[in-house]
């Protein structure tokens, strides 16, 4: 294995609960706390360790709420106290990400920092090495990288990254310049977007310079910046961070990387991609789920949890088991059963993206409690 | 509402656990201790309010389990000890029905018995009445007498009765004799069985004099016959009950009655038929539950549970909920979910009948904890 790159410090922004994967995933246990691939650890765990043989385990910074400070730690004993960041309430992954980097630049200038969501699944962990490796590489020289997945199938589920112009950089044969984002696609559009090879998923990795971030941030969303700034200022400094980040954090501009850094970047030739020729998912709801377990067989039944005890008849799909009783299936195709102690979910693959309206209903009739 | 029939005497066996709603059905619930129909009382309830008219309250049987004495008593908490019969272990139909006859046929030697499950469901009470009137009526004439319901649609569930010759009887305008039974239809047949209406749906229903059904017996199966007359002789004796019931009842023949009395009378021209013109089910599986609770429309789904919380998006069939979960049901349709606390049921209408394989394999399987 390589050793870790001295310049490099990872970001894990570990937020958001994933509403479409309720009921397995809740406010006090999100999505990137959960073990959904039967690896027997947390995707916030598997990200760790993807990302330790990378930047070495004292530099893995976690962007977290404040209620999951406990159960981050104990997922992550190893991790230093000045890597974590707690959020007083989510402001969306700009202020997460340029908090890391605002306080990681103050620390040390010259800094590369890669965010990686915590929630997401790779497979062929050599392979995310060599991309974000080379992403560090394109990276050093002034631009911001991201990569991208190359597909393996025409999905509608993600948005695109259009690749352009190949360039230059030494220790990254495969840089190119993003030529634009694309939304998620209609199929025939996906279908095209498959057979034409310049087309890769967006899977929300950034890898850049520090200041060059807070650069592009500056420029884009000055409001944002001057907040980052503040913040970074007092961070170190005991007596000062609290009183700060009260003052600050509440009105910082919630907005998404995507848009106050990567589509401007792109807009101005100053944004770089790697293509990942690893699996990527990022388990956006159970139809991704019971895909992500069954290996794409279409007629198996995708079993999760350590403690279940499933009996099933001519059933395919995923259940997804968090008590210990007995659950039988028969003769349903494609179904999707979430078992919980509080709340029981049944629905299809075909209707898994509705599980969020589930959730804005629960709210709306005042059975937050389930949530 | 008119008076109870004075030489009359209603029994219920209550025994059978109905293996097809498990996990609802259990040995120590079995489906005559639930509510099915949402009507707030159990069926083994609902069966004494429906005869408590016909027969009066100190004049209805019971035929259980011992297990289950204690759950009947409260359910029926007016019923006389006397009436009370309970069985060491099951011994299929004619054996219950047999013990009663004959016990009651001893204090009462003209005593007319009815026998009615204590697990089917029946509406329009007044036309259930109606029928056994005409049956006693003609079970005073020394006919063995059931009552065959007049379909109300070509089902392929039940067994039908063939409707004979109708012949004169005082108080019994449309005794029939019965011609022969048929098992359960094709569905091509059953739709010929629904045009033609002299056939009517067997469901179980035995009302004769108590002795009559007793030579029956005694011509059929003699073995039976001599155990159910040691038994009958001992009964009411509190010193010799015992000793008897543990000799006797363990190798008594096992048979149903159908085959035991129904069949064989039939077949000799001594069975009559009284055609029922009420609404009646014997809930045989989950499809039938969920037919019965959404009354017939195709995209209701029906729930059932005191407590349910469910929370539906275009979901049609039957919920059935024992916990206090949130149960959310997104797109699925002839679903059958049945949550209760140590199992759950996720399947459709169409494979209702697969569960009690099921119930096999939990068996075999060491499960049995969940039975």
């Amino acid at each position: 294995m390589p050793e870790p790159i001295t310049d490099f410090y990872a970001v894990i922004p570990a937020g958001g609960i994933g509403s479409r994967l309720w009921p397995l995933s809740r406010a006090d246990a999100p999505k990137f706390l959960h073990d959904l691939t039967g690896s027997g650890q947390t995707l916030l765990r598997d990200t760790w360790d993807r990302l330790e043989p990378l930047a070495g385990p004292d530099r893995i910074a976690v962007v977290t709420g404040r209620a999951h400070r406990a159960a981050v730690e104990k997922q992550l004993p190893g991790i230093p106290d000045k890597n974590v960041f707690l959020e007083s309430e989510p402001r969306d992954s700009a202020a997460a990400i340029g908090l890391a980097a605002a306080v990681l630049s103050k620390r040390e200038p010259d800094v590369i920092i890669g965010s990686f969501a915590a929630d997401h699944v790779i497979r062929v962990p050599h392979l995310f090495d060599w991309a974000v490796r080379q992403a560090v590489a394109t990276a050093r020289e002034g631009y911001i990288c991201t990569i991208g997945i190359q597909p393996s199938e025409a999905s509608v589920g993600f948005g695109y990254i259009k690749k352009g112009a190949e360039f230059v950089v030494d220790g990254a044969p495969e840089a190119a310049l993003v030529q634009n984002f694309v939304e998620k696609p209609d199929l025939e559009t996906a279908r095209t977007y498959f057979a034409d090879r310049s087309y890769l998923w967006n899977a929300g990795m950034f890898i850049s310079r520090a200041d060059v971030l807070l650069g592009e941030i500056a420029e884009n969303q000055p409001h944002l910046y001057a907040g980052l700034m503040d913040l970074a200022d007092a961070w170190d400094d005991r007596d000062k961070r609290g009183p700060v980040v009260d003052r600050v954090w509440p009105s910082i501009t919630k907005i998404a990387i995507d848009y106050a850094v990567a589509e401007p970047a792109a807009a101005k030739g100053r944004l770089a991609v790697i293509p990942g020729h690893f699996d990527w998912d990022d388990v956006g709801d159970f139809a991704s789920l019971a895909k992500l377990n069954s290996h794409g067989r279409k007629n198996d039944l995708a079993i999760l949890g350590e403690n279940a005890r499933i009996l099933s008849d001519a059933a395919s799909g995923i259940v997804v088991s968090q008590t210990n009783r007995v659950i039988s299936l028969i003769g349903v195709r494609d179904i999707i059963v979430v078992d919980t102690e509080d709340a029981l979910l049944v629905t299809t693959s075909e209707h898994a993206q509705r599980v969020k309206g589930v959730v804005d209903a629960l709210k709306l009739t005042g059975r937050g409690d389930v949530l």
